[in-house]
């Protein structure tokens, strides 16, 4: 399984803001989408999670803004998945720009039910974001579960 | 039943654009709130609707930008119901701004279930916005139901 | 010169609202972003433009939204110029989801200077420009200008 | 000169994602619009800064949500200036909603010029920021610089 996966943004108008810059609270929307595409490659939609009633929360974000992002400038988001437990996910991210680091982030994301409760990941999603994790310190990966549909 | 509402909104920085104006998209953002508040004068909580399973989406909507509104500045929406169907609402909005015209609206909205399909308003709401919608061409109006809580 | 140009988009989660769906104001920005592509199918940077004191802001907006679009659905947003003069450019746009159309839109976009006061659009513009629009009535059309970079 | 400031956001639909959540880069711009309005109260308009050539970035910036917040919540959010240098402010945010504590957060702004590059704040601001800070540790205050206009 994928643990790290890079996606190309392309900064749009609504994106920027007076300053000219792309907006400071945006790119938590890039991130955002950096990771369903990185679930994606694993196989999973996170549409699919949410329609199962398994539905992952930000609680902790920070973000370290090194070089302003321009409109139509073009930067890829590389998210990697840092740390995984039964109920939590951290990631961290890299925003590049021609070779040059524009911006650090990490985050955690908790994993509620349709109540808005903590709840345990299911299995199906453990076996495979745990065995990710284990894969990165040295264990065997193990094979991930598909997407239902 | 009143059927016009002002809203006052303070242009946010995050709201302008690379141009600093107030980007397009956003106004329509103003819009719905203004239409929100206009339902709550008259005693309905949207959120209690789609509690119920009453939607309200946007079916058409168009727009004329006359003049560039910036960050910080402090402009009032009105919004106006101008005619109701048992399916339909539609609404007019002026944007103002010491005074003068900045922008000119209109919206059609639908009313679905939580199905997405098209669907007769609560009679509830219908007694409400029909009363209205006949006291504006010169009839009586009824009393407004009050909302759930 | 092509007066046409296809975007496709992925619905971010940030771009849906509490109903689940596409927020009707986040299409103005899907229909921005793919009129910047299609500027620069013909060899026109839009930040080249601002950074030579030539801007385009949107007059008139008009959209007829008719089916719900919810997140991780991929989009195409087709961007069609219906008409250019001087100083204003038409343009129309479809959206299709899986060869259904979802969303039908226009928009009148002004051509105006730093100081905010409408202004002719360059030489090179208007020839690329006017050429297309020439072009789509039947005429040969012009060479291009290319972007100054 | 005040240090810390509230003021009250009611949560718009367009706010709100699919989960029916008050979406998390949300409230960066509430954090944002907080920032203007403390500054306000201390007699300087953001934007007058900028039309001096004086611009505040966001530098660093973290935050820990506690508890969901929804679409036609009332929060509070409180703005706390934490440190002044001549090149940056630290500032903490707490967002309450009927006295519970929902998100904690705290950022760095930088001060930079027109041209990208770091700069001293002007004087004015600097008297007026430092002596709110020397206040807070027991020092007397300095009496603040009014906004040009």
């Amino acid at each position: 399984m994928a643990d790290s996966w890079s996606v190309e943004f392309r900064v749009r108008y609504a994106e920027t803001d007076a300053m000219g810059f792309l907006h400071h609270a945006k790119y938590w929307e890039y991130f955002e989408d950096a990771r369903t595409e990185l679930l994606k490659q694993n196989g999973v939609r996170y549409r699919d999670l949410e329609a199962q009633g398994v539905f992952f929360v930000v609680y902790k974000a920070s973000c370290t803004y090194l070089k302003p992002i321009r409109y139509d400038d073009l930067v890829t988001v590389t998210v990697l998945v840092e740390r995984v437990t039964r109920t939590r996910v951290d990631h961290s991210y890299v925003v590049m720009r021609d070779g040059v680091r524009m911006c650090e982030a990490s985050s955690t994301l908790a994993c509620i039910g349709r109540d808005g409760r903590p709840q345990l990941m299911p299995d199906s999603l453990w076996r495979c974001a745990g065995s990710e994790h284990r894969a990165r310190r040295g264990a065997k990966p193990a094979t991930c579960a598909t997407s239902p549909k």
